[in-house]
């Protein structure tokens, strides 16, 4: 990878981080945390994704523990969550909002490093899906809320579909300029989340038709 | 190792994925999740044990990474789940059956993997233990269910002593053939958890006699 | 480092190990599991925080791998948990103290550990942070319990503030003697935990002003 591409994965990545730390905020907010709490949710959801891709690829020590300056950021997008999140009007809405653009971002870096890594085109998908999704995975277990990834609507599938649009457009077309290609995944999977937000688009989810379900254990 | 024996865990450790992607179809059906939620339980299920062993002994890029077949196995079983999954009789059945196969095959795997890279026989037989159990850990965690480990009965106990069988007959019999070792071991394991799920069987759980316990401070 | 740095090293992990698998035996009283489920849960709480910091630096195989009284400490804390916990009259404050002791043990080692590895300040201090806090986040969402990290006390600032004065300590005050510079840290880090505890110190919640919360859309 040349230097240019470095600093855009660079910049994609910051961008990444910023969302879904805010995100992170959104859902501190709701659980009521200190502002501690609010760094460490922020902290777990911007890193939490990039820390999961790096750690399955071998790429250690992981990248934050290289750039205080993610720290700060992280930081800085906490403490402002917790000082202004009562501004916003929907904050569950915001948070759909905020976690999308981490979604289509990470989606994109995601399969790029695993391509780099030589990593298999159907692979490269799976783990730009896996990456864009563990952040958000990570900020609801921890935080206890039913993670967004299991609601109804359309979420994984936007992040495989703009890995997958970005992963075809590099491999099929080698003399489009890279950040061509990152561009076109990133829209792809943000429109797919995004219209899916707006328009409660949804794959038809499993109906059960017969067979007894689960006994209600706990 | 020889290249049989590689084979013989590859399929040892295909066997693994599928039963587990299986289980993780099932709660992904308990769940009504859309089709693309299916392939993404599947495979966090399938995948999570041998990546979590990976992850620990250093074996990076994590395996599933070079193995699009396996991907494209996890897709397979949890889209079947989607479709299929309606037919069967008793989920909760057929998912405490195909947990406990995934638990007995995972459980010598890692175990006889951790005995490659020099572990200690105690060591191999947790790292088989944690190796089979944390497939449905994730699985059940992430689908915010509780998770079976924590249900009474029989079950990380099963992985233990399938692993420490199969550790056993290893170090102690070393001219015994090791598709026997395997085969015993998971014969074992399967045996355990098996009968504890027909019978009903169960360690004595805790029982306080005094002591005040934890405020509902939820 | 030189071998008594080690050592001392050693001995502190091993104290953090034993607190935090005392505090997971007494999760695992909690939820009335068996014998293998106070070991296993234990275990997970003694190995988690390490672990992550482990993996996070890219350490492996993870210490406990190769450290089978490790795995027996684990072992023996966890039975001991399951025959005694009924002895301790309030099983939940004992599990605040073992886990505050935990905490300030994890914060300090682990920020040396991370300095040792030429980390940022900031990093390190994250890094002390992140793991001191992993064992018990692990703990509890494997159980299903809300994480004491996000209940309405003084938790991760604790941790931070004694990987930070370690931090200062060691970075500020070369000539001081590094043994000073961890009980300094350690005594920091649980004077303030300890001192919440005991006061019901905490930093102020973030309260909602204005805006639209989430729906109860579980």
């Amino acid at each position: 990878m040349g230097a240019a591409l470095d600093r855009l994965l660079g910049w994609l990545d910051l961008g990444g981080i910023a969302v879904f730390a805010a995100s992170g905020a959104l859902v501190a907010s709701r659980k009521r945390l200190d502002p501690v709490g609010f760094v460490l949710v922020a902290a777990i959801t911007g890193f939490g994704g990039g820390t999961v891709r790096d750690l399955l690829l071998g790429r250690t020590p992981v990248f934050w523990l290289a750039a205080p300056e993610l720290v700060g950021l992280c930081a800085a997008v906490g403490l402002a969550g917790y000082f202004a999140a009562h501004l916003i009007e929907s904050r569950f809405r915001a948070l759909l909002w905020a976690d999308a653009a981490g979604l289509a971002l990470y989606a994109v870096v995601g399969a790029e490093i695993a391509l780099a890594a030589g990593a298999d085109p159907w692979a490269a998908v799976l783990l730009g899906t896996v990456t864009a999704t563990f952040g958000g995975i990570l900020r609801d277990v921890v935080c206890q809320e039913l993670p967004l990834i299991l609601r109804r609507e359309i979420y994984a599938t936007a992040a495989a579909a703009g890995a997958a649009g970005f992963v075809a457009l590099r491999l099929g077309l080698p003399a489009l300029p890279r950040e061509a290609a990152f561009a076109a995944g990133i829209a792809l999977g943000f429109a797919i989340r995004g219209a899916a937000i707006r328009h409660g688009w949804s794959l038809p989810p499993y109906r059960a038709r017969a067979g007894r379900d689960y006994p209600d254990a706990r």
